[in-house]
């Protein structure tokens, strides 16, 4: 272990406190302001664990928070994109691949690669593990715009089925009977 | 699964929201406003996972993260108590006691007895999983203090030997060389 080991692993963590400062189209469920994407992060990673009895047996819930706690962190170098927002994605997808070899790359070389690997397989969407942190991203946005009372959707002007359409699909993959939990209370809010 | 099962859940991940207006002692790195706890407990469990070679065989890492990520949520009710401020300690103590029953107890009784367990486990400070918790929790404050320029410190005028011995010394017991790493930087910056 040397020293210089130690500085490259403060270097990335004191890179990342920047995600305090980024912040998102969800509003704190008091309404005051915006949520931060850390906040968020710690946030999500909290869901992840209150809700692992919805996981399926082959998810590995350790990576799932690990993804939900690093998967924001490229926002530090390319802002937050919200969904309903009118984003290119493809060149937003070219932005935050750069963002994360440049920030992870602070890391020491294995940790580099280790985290890269999970913040690609998170992006990828295809394992159970990836399936499953997906689908807590997508669910804690839609129920802090519940607990504010509208947040981003306001602002958005979005409708109730393109909620079903870009954040649905994806809880209903990982998570199907929050999806169901969740569908209802969206429909009476946003059908009006 | 009932609803009600997930109502509790979601009533708890929604009053932990509250977390995030609970401010902190320390400040950003880019000294512009003071860190919320919420934002904090996302940094501090990235911290163990970064530092996790410091963790001895027998630390439950995964445990570490959970503890981290759960370990401030009784300053909902409790606010935050500096390390170097005027706190009565047995009578914070009552009050976050009383806040994480409070708090955990909106979960289900199996998730709550759990979620107790562990921040109990934390607060004990005894077990190699909790005492690498601690020295995680101890390294991030004075680490972002350096990176602001003082933060906390100035303003309850601290000096080095009682950095030393209220955080260095948790620091030293859960992860040494962090601690070696550490000292001289703080000795420099404390010692004008």
């Amino acid at each position: 272990m040397t020293a210089s080991r130690i500085d490259k692993q403060i270097q990335f963590l004191n890179e990342i406190d920047k995600l305090k400062t980024i912040n998102r189209a969800t509003v704190l469920g008091d309404n005051s302001r915006r949520e931060n994407s850390a906040e968020h992060s710690w946030h999500v990673a909290l869901f992840a664990l209150i809700f692992s009895e919805h996981a399926h047996d082959d998810v590995d819930l350790f990576k799932v928070v690990k993804m939900l706690l690093i998967h924001d962190i490229v926002e530090i170098d390319a802002g937050d994109n919200p969904i309903f927002g009118n984003n290119n994605a493809r060149s937003v997808r070219t932005i935050e691949k750069k963002a994360a070899k440049r920030i992870f790359r602070l890391l020491p070389d294995d940790q580099a690669q280790e985290m890269l690997n999970i913040w690609n397989e998170f992006e990828g969407a295809k394992t159970p593990t990836a399936k499953f942190a997906k689908s807590m991203d997508r669910f804690q946005a839609p129920n802090q715009n519940l607990m504010s009372g509208g947040g981003t959707w306001l602002e958005y002007k979005v409708n109730y089925n393109q909620v079903e359409k870009r954040v649905g699909s994806k809880i209903a993959i990982g998570a199907p009977e929050l999806w169901n939990w969740l569908k209802p209370r969206l429909k009476s809010f946003l059908d009006f």
